[in-house]
């Protein structure tokens, strides 16, 4: 490894010009105006493939391109699949950023950028590592197949088809996912568990057309007030959601886990302070990282309907909509949910109203066992590259493939988060530590060789 | 009257071409960058004043001007004073427009345009029928001031200043109020009562940015949440409103005027057609008519929060905010509910969220008798202009400045509304019908000579 490591040091400066090359590109999935830069990431990424040494392809969608490489194969040694994702969120709103979205700037040792953490600087690492091993070694001690998406930031519908549909292609023995955090700075961390996510839009619908709120008002039910009163009636006081059958199936907290979250002395005073807010808040009975990592949440992610601008307009209006995410963990069913949803709308809807649910895609969520021989592999390489044994946690995030490559490919998880929690991944001032995309690298160059000595 | 009528009726194309000239003006008062627009409008008016013959001018707020003119002299004669505003709605959304709103268009006998029938076209019809009578007669049976503003649509309140220290100025014996509507097509109505206003906007902050719904959604408070939760304890499924002492002073509806309304046999089954809505909807144990006209209301003219745009983006806000209308019936007290609303939005914001409500300008409602003579005396002049007796109705909707009038001047309020209820005053394709335009400014000429005779 001692030749690779000097490699590594000698061209952390390209490394970081290559990345922000990539940072500058605005592959927002969401944004039907951006399929050009769409394709510029994943060209980039596809060219970047090809001159490492690796055989590479775009594979069209019916939504965004798929990038796909394989490294020269090696007899006898496992295969490993790496996944990431070249698309990112919206970067909205931009007069809170301090510089551009997509004009990536260091500021204290952190590169800021659209992408940074989320997950174009993560995807890198891995790409960085395999190049130094075929370019001093000449070859990898794994079978590496990368597999890099462009439409994770909205719900990787294409993906989870392709992946079905092309098992032996993709088939490995472990799958490596670099797209979450640390447990914090210094602390780095295997995630052994993931939540899993379902996502609405509730539209309602009243008069036809927005009314006189003197003239009008009292006598005809206003979908704004109507989207209160049901939106309000899924979640109580005590934070418990009122979906029907929603925590069936839900895995209750193991009384070991809770120690170990404990031990993690998370602070709940610097969060606090972090997100200047005077207090935590939550499902009663639980810890700030049990409710971020371990239980089911209702969040509101947007509101709309009538008059959003200055001063007053004394309308009545004819609609009125909500963006809703459910964070499920194992073994609530995404189907389940969206069932009982609709039966709790329907009873509190109105009338009046006319409602329409429209449902994204979902995904459950993951647990692995720490006892796992590549989450153990992936310890030492952690160790290795960060100079100090990762923590176990888990993430109150959700990347929906992952239970699609547990299940269609049969494959153990191996969550290896590069971030950190104040990244501000989806929201404005986006960042990634420099020191530790280095670190990460290092990291990632180590655990092929790890991984690699797995029967 | 025969001459003026003649006049009228010759001059009733002109009439109109002076109604789309002031229409093509968007004299938005809500809009800062309408500010010229509202000179215009203010100027027109000017001009028009006094090319008829009256002493005109602009008097200058700290918001948008007034309009103040006087007629000639007549010793011994009631003074009548006419208010009416200049400024109109924002026209948004504007795709919804079927032609666009500062471009009149005639289409089945009425013009559409934003500010036809509130309040340019009404305010014409008091203009045009002073000049008839000048024209014809050289001089009015009573003596007149018209004062009309340029801000009612943001809540009248330098107008409001201006009639507290100006009441020498504008004392008069009553007030002519054209800026609401018609019972029906056919059935012209004197409106005996107005409800009043208050509106505020509600605004929550939880956590200094927008966060990851997944990496921190159940442990912090969501604002968009809380404003669902705030907003529907302020109203129960039937129909009451939650502030304390919010009916505490509300004049209940005697038996004798339930029975007035109900003898206007207000069709249900085609106000549902004409909003394309399946039920009415209100407070329970009273009628359409009732819920419109004289019962106090709670309705969300706007929301705000988060991630608006299409597809799926997994945040929790920073902030989310509302507009909220309350209509007051007499004798509720703008201040009193102002007090109440902040003690239970005190009371239900939950921890975690800051709050701040923003109290825009409110007014309290308003009854006036059918037997004050210059009300007899305005039904006298619409069975003239329309052809049939008025029927004697309330208006849900609020004109604060009359209030003001009643209390400052001690006039007595003519409130004669020339529009229909689907004008769509308040949202897209608003229109008048130019039938009413001709014959409101008919029984306006016969009001001057009727209103003339009054002790």
């Amino acid at each position: 490894m001692s030749t690779i490591d000097e490699y590594l040091q000698v061209n952390a400066g390209r490394r970081e010009d290559e990345l922000f090359e990539l940072l500058r590109i605005p592959s927002i999935s969401a944004d039907p105006g951006s399929r050009p830069a769409i394709r510029r990431a994943a060209d980039w990424l596809l060219e970047h493939f090809i001159k490492m040494g690796l055989a590479a392809e775009l594979i069209s969608t019916k939504g965004h391109p798929l990038v796909l490489a394989e490294s020269p194969h090696v007899a006898g040694a496992p295969t490993v699949l790496v996944y990431g994702h070249y698309d990112v969120q919206p970067p909205e709103p931009l007069d809170k950023w301090t510089t551009p979205p997509f004009e990536p700037t260091i500021r204290d040792g952190a590169v800021y950028a659209r992408g940074a953490a989320d997950d174009k600087g993560q995807v890198l690492t891995h790409m960085k590592s395999v190049e130094a091993w075929l370019d001093v070694e000449g070859g990898l001690p794994v079978n590496l197949k990368f597999l890099i998406e462009g439409e994770e930031e909205v719900g990787s519908a294409n993906l989870e088809e392709f992946v079905r549909q092309n098992t032996k292609r993709l088939a490995c023995d472990c799958v490596v996912v670099s797209d979450s955090c640390q447990f914090s700075p210094g602390r780095p961390a295997i995630t052994c568990g993931l939540r899993g996510i379902v996502y609405y839009e509730l539209r309602l619908r009243g008069p036809k057309r927005d009314l006189h709120s003197g003239s009008f008002g009292g006598s005809v039910a206003n979908p704004a007030n109507a989207l209160t009163r049901m939106l309000s009636a899924l979640i109580d006081e005590r934070g418990r959601i009122q979906v029907p059958g929603f925590y069936d199936d839900a895995v209750p907290l193991a009384d070991e886990e809770r120690r170990q979250f404990a031990d993690l002395q998370f602070d709940d005073r610097a969060y606090l302070e972090e997100l200047d807010i005077d207090a935590v808040a939550g499902e009663e009975g639980y810890t700030t990282l049990e409710r971020r990592w371990a239980r089911p949440t209702f969040d509101i992610c947007g509101l709309t309907s009538g008059y959003q601008g200055e001063g007053a307009k004394t309308i009545l209006p004819s609609t009125a909509s909500a963006k809703l995410s459910f964070r499920l963990v194992p073994d609530q069913d995404p189907e389940k949910i969206t069932a009982g949803l609709k039966k709790i709308l329907a009873d509190v809807c109105p009338p009046g109203i006319r409602m329409e649910l429209i449902d994204f895609q979902g995904s459950p969520g993951l647990m692995v066992s720490p006892e796992n021989p590549y989450v153990r592999a992936a310890a030492r390489a952690i160790e290795y590259g960060f100079g100090t044994p990762p923590v176990y946690i888990r993430e109150g995030g959700s990347i929906p493939v992952v239970s699609t490559f547990a299940q269609s490919l049969g494959a153990d998880i191996l969550l290896l988060g590069w971030g950190q929690n104040d990244d501000n991944t989806h929201s404005p001032n986006e960042k990634f530590s420099l020191a530790d995309f280095h670190r990460a690298t290092r990291a990632s160059a180590k655990l092929w060789e790890e991984l690699g000595k797995v029967q």
